[in-house]
């Protein structure tokens, strides 16, 4: 098994960036664009190192097929952009959302492209943004599949990352007891974990820094996306399920885990069990050529086999990297093969109402002959049952 | 002038959803729509009460001009969006992102309409999404429109949410001392800013919950967009400037102040006053009928008469609702009239660069014959500048 990559830190430098506008570039003249117009924060930041939280005046990054690419911002923010970005920019400055007849950014943003041109926008881009967009347009997502395989500094950026959450993890486990209720241990494991990043990064970006770490008890584990109120107390028994999620400094990751507290109920054996062969079987699978629907539809038998069919509510597992969800998806309809260098949770799940929920979920590295999982918790029925006498 | 209203935590009920829901119907037949399709989860949670954080499986609601909104969504999500939202909806379900042919959002969502229809959308839909929909497609905000002007009902919302800030900004003047750093008065405000708020609102959604303590130290304070890092440390004079801003389970406020520890440079006065010159004229014009642009106009004119011009980053002020920023706009460009029931920003400010920024910043409302303040803070030099004896 190959080592884990060493983490890193610092921002990227000139060149890591000027790769990165290389390959859009590249998938630029292969559909044959002009332009391409770059709104969506996260592929901003991709290209820039800079991240702005959407609001109503617009930064509209304009990539032309050679020469610098143009950001489009308000006066306000524009020494902001400047002093994030690292890579070469030319600026369009426009005073503010509105503006008086002839000064507003959608004046501006029609004089940054040549005539008779065909522009790739993003799928995400509004559709104001895109019908003040002049020439042909074609909606192409080609900044998400350039994300798709991550470069060694994404990948030492998203170890760094898991050492965080990992600490989180850790913490949650040691503190999680009956009656303790959410807030407290949100409040912990946050303050942990920012803490560990603020002292490893202490330039870190606020913008691209969030930090999530949560236990959805029993009564609420069958139901993951549900959001706890900061009231919801650990019950003893289980299934608890716990999410430790953060972006660090711009990289999204993930660890979860399915523990129980004092003892294991009879009737959450056998969901637990069937959770780890799925599991075990999506591990098997994973490798370089492998095909990402079929990972997930063998999952799926594995579950629907042991009778849970009705207790499956999503895909084996999502991409992650600038963000804690994206392409590629390890989910039906999702024909792409994995390649060395992506990114992607691990983590098929069972929901039972009334019983509760199973799901493990890690943050994985795709490698030449396999994979690497960046994130580190327990994982045995064993492990995580937590006697209760070892409470703080 | 007025009282000020009771401040309500509630959650709305169905009898002002429905409002909400009459008012965007009243101008779909105006504009002789026969759908409006909401994507951006603000208007989401305007008409439903249920907040989404937008990720790669979308929700969409569909508003049919009679008959039952439908909401569009994951179904991980749809016991999330039954458990938040206060409204009568119809679910239409789809598995995952992506899934197989046949199974995809985009495919059920097509079905949501009737045959040669006229839809309307918003121009922050994704072009993806506004791509996918059926029917003539209109690009108009009328949900934007209805929400101009505030309900009973949100303002005793915002009137609560100001008591928050309020509380918060009182902890920052106390706090905020030479060699303090940024991470250390953020994390106290924060703290005490959420649990006030989960102390009055123990449901409250932590979606749509956000709080914002920082001040911008002299060096910073010329460039109030950009971001502190976390080791930022205050000094001894000023112009220190504070940004306490939170969405209080749904309602975003705003109170900022100017203040100086210890002395004040003399060169500080002047400007410090010009501000003050300019705000309180903001305040004269206030009232219902007042033309937007005319109040920024006029502002303008205060500073650029000062000989301030180039320092000029940004408009009077902007609207609060369920945002923090919003329609309408205290800003040249915006010809719309302030009518009673509108909540805005007055925070007309100059940026010195080498010197600092002045900016005070309220949450305000307007009332049937003037405005009233919410948010309370000293605004006056003298007791903004901080004697240094004091210190903790």
């Amino acid at each position: 098994m190959a080592a884990v990559p060493k983490p890193i830190t610092a921002p990227p430098d000139k060149e890591e960036l000027a790769r990165r506008l290389a390959n859009v570039r590249s998938r630029m003249k292969e559909e044959n664009l002009d332009y391409y117009v770059c709104f969506d924060p996260v592929n901003i930041y991709y290209l820039t190192n800079f991240a702005n939280n959407v609001h109503e005046r617009p930064f509209i990054m304009v990539i032309p097929l050679k020469g610098t690419p143009v950001m489009l911002c308000p006066l306000l923010e524009s020494s902001h952009v400047r002093a994030r970005a690292r890579c070469e920019l030319e600026y369009a400055t426009y005073y503010e959302f509105p503006a008086p007849a002839g000064q507003n950014w959608f004046e501006l943003y029609k004089t940054l492209f040549g005539k008779r041109v065909r522009v790739g926008v993003e799928s995400t881009l509004p559709v104001g943004i895109a019908d003040a967009t002049p020439g042909s347009r074609v909606v192409t997502d080609i900044i998400e599949d350039v994300r798709l395989v991550k470069t060694d500094y994404e990948i030492g950026r998203t170890v760094h990352a898991c050492s965080v959450i990992n600490e989180g993890h850790r913490k949650i486990l040691e503190i999680t007891r009956p009656g303790k209720v959410e807030v407290l241990i949100y409040g912990e494991v946050v303050r942990l974990m920012m803490g560990k990043t603020l002292m490893e990064i202490p330039g870190a970006n606020l913008i691209v820094s969030k930090f999530v770490g949560a236990v959805w008890p029993p009564s609420l584990s069958h139901d993951p996306h549900i959001v706890p109120t900061p009231g919801t107390a650990m019950e003893e028994g289980g299934p608890h399920v716990s999410i430790v999620t953060a972006q660090v400094d711009g990289y999204g990751v993930e660890v979860e885990r399915t523990f129980f507290l004092g003892h294991v109920p009879e009737k959450a054996r056998k969901p637990f069990e069937t959770m780890m062969k799925a599991r075990a079987l999506a591990y098997g699978m994973v490798k370089p050529g492998a095909v990402l629907e079929e990972i997930d539809r063998e999952v799926r038998k594995v579950i629907i086999g042991a009778g849970y069919e009705k207790y499956i509510l999503h895909r084996t597992g999502h991409g992650l990297g600038i963000t804690g969800h994206e392409a590629p998806y390890v989910a039906l309809g999702d024909s792409r093969r994995l390649e060395p260098g992506m990114l992607i949770s691990i983590e098929p799940g069972i929901y039972i109402p009334g019983e509760g929920g199973y799901r493990h979920s890690d943050t994985v590295l795709i490698t030449r002959d396999g994979y690497l999982r960046l994130t580190d918790a327990p994982d045995g029925l064993e492990e995580l049952t937590i006697p209760l006498g070892e409470a703080e």
